[in-house]
């Protein structure tokens, strides 16, 4: 369900990185919340193509490619451009600008106790041949933060110590300035936590192979589905059930808009006699339901690519006055050398 | 004497960290090579402020004070903005874009075993407390070179890693690419060297007190050559005295014009009767020769502040278009998402 804010005039700022088609774990983790939130908040989404190059270096033309899929997700689930400003981040040169500047106010050694980078190092395999970039990139995402002067994140939980690394900078910058520069920002952590993937593995990842785009097919989906991972102990129809771990009522429970029946489906499952056929039938009609209307918008958005590069350009535009101008706040208030233009 | 360059089609990218007046130790060893090189080729000189505060963020009023005072020192030494390029790091975006995508193809690992670097935390002992920019500045300065096209880089010995360092990032992305869209850069080493401070040591330097800074009243060079170090040895005016080490020798070989006075100056001294007296009054001779007028052209320019200001402007608007074309040449050759204007 999608996480409650309690500041109406708070700025938020999200964003994907652009490796990949975005899969239903985006859209309960985070799409669909910010379909929500872009009512009664300035909602700025990023499409983090710089921040996607700082472990893809290599493969530029794949990241790129994916900044159009992205965009294409955002507005098959309902981001709406008048409301929530979509922008491309490699072509806002004050996030790198202020990057430079939060680089000076943080230790080698704070960035190598990031929790997030530790563990994405030893994920990736990095060891000490870790891009340089990979190492700096929470300042970078520091600098997008405090560049869109937001002060609403919503993240993943794991994704809290980004937030830690902001606030400890724009404290720093704030007690040098002596006054209050930058607010400092707050992390929304979805009440949903993260979405399993169809195998039962903790994360859905297309890297994983366990994932499903939000782009799938029908077929695609009813394969999914029918492969999903259930209860290993639960060999017979009358056998009673484990509801936990098992990903249908998972999936039922992220995604069925029928509180109740999934209620009463989960208590005839523990005490037996409802097979795996019967609630996988059901979860695949919720998921048809709500992947057909959004796979519907994405090939009509897909028939209009000048429109999509469009919004993009709007979106960037109004986020390059935004972060410019607060770039021009850091450098005067740090009392930068000022050339003319 | 001035570095000799073998190339009239080369890019010069040159420049300083305006931390403090500039001293006659620059003028050795590169603020005279300038105003020769700046003849028939295309000379860039960076006031790089951005690189100062990566390692005097809590002081980024003092680097600006000096950005002014550093273009004031470069007026009066004759470097000729109708010939050479004066301009502000810091208002370059370009440069902070191209490091972001930069660090990108360079390690940890790799920066940490700079020994620029390594040699530099050590003497300023930052341990693992080194700033991030600090860190990743040789990767700032490799973008600075790269976006100026440089390929004739003038640096003291002991900064050839550097472009090293630069010829490394530009031979991947060149690699990458395909063709060879970035020139690699040749260090320039002066033939004269490093100049020793006042005292003998070394490395003239202001933070050790043995500077002479450019801006140096006659009264102030007349103590700084009273107070120089000889030859310990060298008690009686009829004693053999030794040349070696000698900083009013070494002061005499690195300015004084008259090349064969200074040869028998020296037989004479070596096999005594020649007192540290008189070898002091033509050195004192010599250094308010070269320094007056430098001093006079400074306190000119001192008043026409608006004039330095406008040199600036008018130096880094062109830098801005150089370097941004780079960018833009690299972002394309990336196939980088391009968003319009």
């Amino acid at each position: 369900m999608p996480a409650t804010s309690t500041d109406p005039g708070a700025v938020i700022l999200t964003g994907d990185r652009p490796t990949g088609p975005l899969h239903l774990g985006h859209y309960c983790g985070s799409l669909r919340n910010r379909v929500a939130l872009q009512h009664g908040h300035d909602q700025f989404v990023l499409i983090a193509d710089a921040q996607a190059l700082t472990d893809n270096a290599d493969d530029s033309g794949h990241i790129t490619r994916h900044v159009h899929e992205v965009a294409l997700d955002y507005l098959a689930v309902g981001i709406d451009p008048e409301l929530t400003t979509i922008c491309v981040q490699s072509a806002l040169p004050a996030l790198c600008e202020l990057t430079q500047l939060f680089l000076n106010l943080v230790t080698v050694a704070r960035l190598e106790r990031n929790p997030t980078i530790k563990e994405e190092i030893q994920v990736r395999g990095f060891g000490r041949d870790i891009p340089a970039g990979f190492l700096c990139y929470p300042v970078a995402q520091a600098a997008d933060i405090a560049a869109f002067r937001a002060t609403l994140v919503p993240v993943g939980a794991d994704q809290a110590p980004i937030i830690e690394q902001t606030n400890e900078i724009v404290r720093r910058l704030n007690r040098q300035v002596g006054h209050t520069l930058l607010p400092e920002a707050r992390a929304l952590i979805p009440e949903s936590g993260r979405l399993a993937g169809v195998d039962g593995r903790a994360k859905m990842s297309k890297s994983q192979g366990n994932a499903l785009a939000l782009s799938a097919t029908d077929d695609a989906i009813r394969a999914a589905v029918r492969r999903m991972y259930t209860d290993p102990d639960h060999l017979r129809v009358t056998d009673p059930g484990r509801v936990e771990g098992n990903v249908v009522f998972t999936y039922l429970d992220a995604f069925d808009p029928d509180r109740d029946t999934v209620h009463e489906l989960k208590a005839h499952y523990r005490r037996g006699g409802l097979g795996d056929t019967a609630v996988k039938r059901r979860l695949e009609t919720v998921l048809l339901d709500l992947l057909a209307p959004i796979r519907e918008r994405r090939t009509a958005w897909a028939d209009r690519p000048d429109d999509v590069r469009d919004i993009l350009r709007d979106g960037t535009r109004r986020a390059r006055g935004v972060t410019q101008a607060t770039l021009e706040a850091v450098k005067d208030a740090l009392g930068l050398y000022r050339v003319g233009r």
